[in-house]
């Protein structure tokens, strides 16, 4: 049997534990494993482009654990009442080569990503940081400044999205939770006055959700909807002039913003950072840019997570996906003779 | 919800379709898959390697259907009662991203290594065969055996394994099966006499199991154990005087047989024999190897089978991996406000 934690146990978990807290552990969890980034597998992950969108797998280890994501991103979705992104993730036990647990991975990857986010911002925004902007209400947005809150205390939102039903939703999601939001009348209206700019925008393309001129000395960027080649978001005079810092140097040349620069461009791998091998942000003036496009090893913090959380909990459910004959090497006793098969 | 397929249900199923229709349906599939090879994305498959043994995924695509298979090999399990090989699939449609059935893959890769096996026997054999030898009689041994008979009408079958116990668990299964099966005190007894050697071992080792004295004019050798790197079953003597038949070159240059020959040694694609492209046997004498590694090809084919077999019928269950919030860019809806969230 393998640990199963489908979307309904996810909701109830996330419920009882609460958002903040999570993202607080796996905050704490996600510093531990990008400390010790080199012990873990590293191949960029495995696409299957397609026209409609992409599938990938983003499997590593760490010699212990071995964990994989199937996500995909199909950004006609939404149009047919889908979600652009969806997935789910698998841990499995390196000694044995038994997975131990499979679960939805689409709020969980939100979760993640956020944290990834509010990580990054610790080391890299400034440290008297107040407001932040989003660009792009989707389904990340409500996870990012709740993130954000957790880690840096930042309560003031300005938000911005080019469909007004989805400033809508924010709005309402986040009645109540004690934020101090600005509906922006443009992008340029949002950024205003900004100390972290977040991108969260989901078209496949080279698009400039964020412009040069909306980029002012101090700012933190956070721009985490460029995840794929041919899909970025902002101008690349921005990114030349910021100091960059990446997840998996390898796999953000081909995804991230970057693509649009020199290969030889420097950038900074944000886990020297975390583990105070480089500086993060160096001075009040300087434009920093955390150019994410998510990474195997965040999935894998946060399955470990879910993994320690739910075990032996109401939450975990099983599915019987291992043959488990009396004898190892005995397959073919479990298809032979359906008269003595076990009743289920 | 996403279509499972529980080992339960799995061999339930198995159970009231019968394992030789299976195999004679999967040998049609596996021959049009073959026959449009190009079609299909062919990555090598993605492998995580420990001391212990090896995690891989296997992804293909067609353009319509996307698959994977998630499986180890971990040799030292028997040994604490766990399978060497376990896996699961998974099917998804490429126009949404969205996976469609996710399956146990133990036995269900039993009876597709079988089907590949026996379709390659079909064009590489002559066509009076009429015994198989069987070199380790482990979990895939049995499927083998009837693959082979289903097949090409092989009802003589020899078998040899170090393990006592193995033999003795293959003449149990095969009882009332309508073999005549011989137990051989040595691999060499058993190889004599054979039109068809099937080697099945599982070491991870570059293993002589099969020495070349073994190997006489005219057989066809189908060696499925060695599939890995380091893991081998044929003295190389063999292989060089064998006209050699592999699944991706690219793949069994690093896992097959030929990992243990020159890199520019010749080898020809099955799927061009398949095809019509190239001839298979072309003189009795002659001795063809079919140096099977396993591809992620082969898995597809399996996987859409099991899908159209089961979708609607009681064999089909269902998983809730795929998250469905009403708006679909209203991913936070569905952790926010616990007390209306839907009953389970």
């Amino acid at each position: 049997m393998v640990m199963c934690v489908e979307t309904p146990s996810m909701r109830e978990w996330i419920a009882e534990r609460g958002i903040e807290p999570i993202i607080l552990d796996l905050v704490d969890r996600m510093e531990s494993a990008f400390s010790r980034w080199l012990e873990f597998e590293r191949a960029p992950r495995v696409a299957s482009h397609s026209r409609a969108g992409v599938i990938e797998l983003m499997p590593t280890s760490d010699g212990n654990h071995y964990a994989f994501k199937y996500v995909n991103g199909h950004p006609g979705n939404p149009a047919s009442g889908l979600q652009t992104v969806t997935g789910f993730g698998v841990l499995a036990d390196v000694e044995t080569g038994y997975p131990v647990l499979i679960a939805e991975m689409n709020i969980l990857t939100a979760l993640r990503t956020a944290a990834t986010s509010a990580m990054a911002a610790k080391h890299l925004a400034r440290r008297d940081a107040t407001v932040l902007t989003l660009i792009g209400t989707g389904s990340q947005s409500e996870f990012q400044a709740l993130a954000m809150r957790a880690i840096l205390g930042i309560t003031r939102v300005r938000i911005w999205d080019i469909d007004p039903a989805a400033m809508d939703k924010f709005e309402r999601n986040m009645a109540g939770w004690g934020l101090d939001i600005y509906r922006a009348t443009s992008a340029a209206d949002a950024c205003s006055g900004a100390d972290i700019i977040t991108t969260c925008t989901a078209d496949k393309a080279n698009a400039v959700v964020l412009k040069d001129g909306m980029v002012t000395a101090g700012m933190h960027l956070n721009a985490i909807g460029g995840d794929c080649p041919g899909k970025t978001e902002l101008e690349p005079a921005i990114s030349r002039r910021a100091r960059i810092f990446v997840e998996h140097e390898e796999q953000t040349r081909i995804e991230g913003e970057i693509q649009l620069l020199p290969a030889d461009h420097p950038v900074e791998p944000l886990w020297r950072v975390v583990a105070g091998l480089a500086p993060g942000r160096v001075t009040d003036a300087e434009i920093t840019l955390f150019d994410s496009v998510g990474f195997a090893i965040e999935d894998f913090v946060a399955l470990e997570y879910l993994d320690e959380q739910v075990r032996g909990t109401r939450f975990a459910g099983e599915i019987d996906l291992i043959t488990s004959p009396d004898d190892p090497k005995d397959l073919f006793s479990l298809v032979a003779v359906p008269s003595m098969m076990d009743a289920r």
